[in-house]
């Protein structure tokens, strides 16, 4: 019986969206207001999903607050009150968009799973837009 | 690597539930109050959700802005403050329920899709009442 | 001590908005796409707040169910799935504009209260847009 | 033309989570605070969606009502105000986690739908977590 | 120049409506299914608001953290996963009704402010239930 | 009869909390993370009240659209996507705290509308923190 559990977090971040070697007028017009050079934020809300078979015994697929400690301290404590851009390593050399953060956040939470999890990753930028990644 | 990419939208309608064949009776039996000859109306919430894999260079899978234009374009803008029944020639001869509007919807945003994406249309008629339709 | 009680509740109708002594372009003019001959309809969620002092013996301002129960008699059973227009004799005369029928609501319920309590109706038209009233 | 319709519904209970072969010890040291022997609860959020094809005729994939009809017998009637360890028989030999409870819904609804339709049932246990299964 | 700041928390407790000096069917008749002796439960959400004059050099009311953290060490730590009505003094001979967790709240918090500063207390037992004090 | 109609809007920006004459460990002592050098940023979701007589004819105490308007003319123009710090002249003597912000917004709304009306801000600097003025 595998069940998919789901676990909501959110931290806030400054970022901007720009291509390294465009000039900034090829940068605002690919990426609009999001280029702006002096950063404009969000607060980021995150869904972490775990899906594997319950254990008999507990009638758990994993016990919620190791997930909700794992993602503070793999995700949270990483990004939240940050610039993305310039104090986030993973983004040093990668356009911090929402479909990017979620890759990096899939990435540094998968391998510290059990192999016979899987994850998926749900990211709101705001409340309006939101993207997904399951590996 | 594929992600995901939801954009949430608007609009509000009046429409009725009824089948042109049958007379009143049977229509209330099935539909109950929402076959009130005059009309009700909901503020529909619109998700659609384009995957697809990401640009490595810009890292988008989709520009954001093109998916709401898109949206507005074809969707808010012939919805919106409509009567579904007698103003969108879509449903002139199809029962504007919520499953019906929702593949009305996601047939009127693939074609303006590249091939190479997949999209989901999810759309609340009520917060407590919800369809998804993925083609 | 005086609390304040609130109970949350919906309908869903179909309404235009137009000064009957107007003509087309005025009522265009004046209430834009809400004007549509043809309706259009929202899902309104409804809060009523009573304010009241605590019954030392059961804790209560006055029972929830009570004030549920009142709500449907009197604003659900009546609007739910109508034509305000059309269906609704409060409006046959009176605009169904947001803060019109907050006015009509407040009226419905208050006469039902004891006179030692005050109430107060917030009505959203869409999630983005409410308005408040209390006598 | 599959797709699928959803419906929101919602219970509040008491429970406590423990295994009953273990000690107090062993039980606070695996669920914490869940383990409170008094009890706590919770406002369950509960959707089920139901998948299948559109009816041509109704443009139905099944009567919302008639969901929201069988999640209240089966669901709402048996949990909603109640102690899930002793007033729930599916609960008196098996731990109430929201994995469990989820698994328990969906035997309860499944039996009642057509075979031709598959079910997902999503369980809020509080509004950052939860969990999905669709058997 | 005053300003309201306001910081949301939650907590899960179990608990039963009654009165102590009346038989079962008296508080079965006055609290329904919330007079249940085996406790049913709630994710109480709570918002606390604070009142007061910009400190004109740092432009805060108050340090919304030391909000944050005066709400879960006089709140959350007394209240979260525990049974009111057995595990929490000031309800050992209070009928804990959201009224009266309301004005509990409220006395907690209010010794620990600046005597230029009034608060209020906003409590949501459910999504549709709430109550709001203020001293 | 007096009415109180609200309008809901929102802007994304980046900012840092700090007070000029200090030095960073003093600032860092005092707005912790807030005071990050390098920005971090927010969603901000705004909502402004106005309120009035219901105008007799039209139903309305002002059109919501006119509000919509202004909103977005004088506060989201401004603020959406920019470093409140750097780029907006308001904030470059002022601490961007949400007190501050919201009595920025105060200003620059109310000099807009008829005298014989009154406005209320509330600015959710997050889903959890948020603050009120109202002149």
């Amino acid at each position: 019986m595998k069940v998919t559990i789901s676990r909501k977090a959110h931290f806030n971040a400054a970022h901007r969206l720009f291509v390294k070697s465009w000039d900034d007028t090829k940068n605002e017009s690919i990426f609009g207001k999001c280029a702006n050079p002096h950063y404009h934020g969000h607060n980021y809300e995150l869904i972490v999903s775990v899906t594997g078979e319950i254990d008999p015994e507990t009638g758990y697929v994993m016990d919620m607050k190791v997930l909700k400690d794992l993602i503070k301290s793999e995700v949270e404590d990483a990004f939240d009150h940050k610039n993305l851009n310039l104090q986030v390593p993973d983004f040093f050399d990668l356009n911090p968009t929402a479909e990017n953060i979620s890759v990096v956040i899939y990435n540094k939470l998968v391998k510290h799973l059990d192999k016979d999890k899987t994850i998926e990753v749900v990211l709101y930028e705001t409340p309006r837009n939101f993207v997904k990644y399951s590996g």
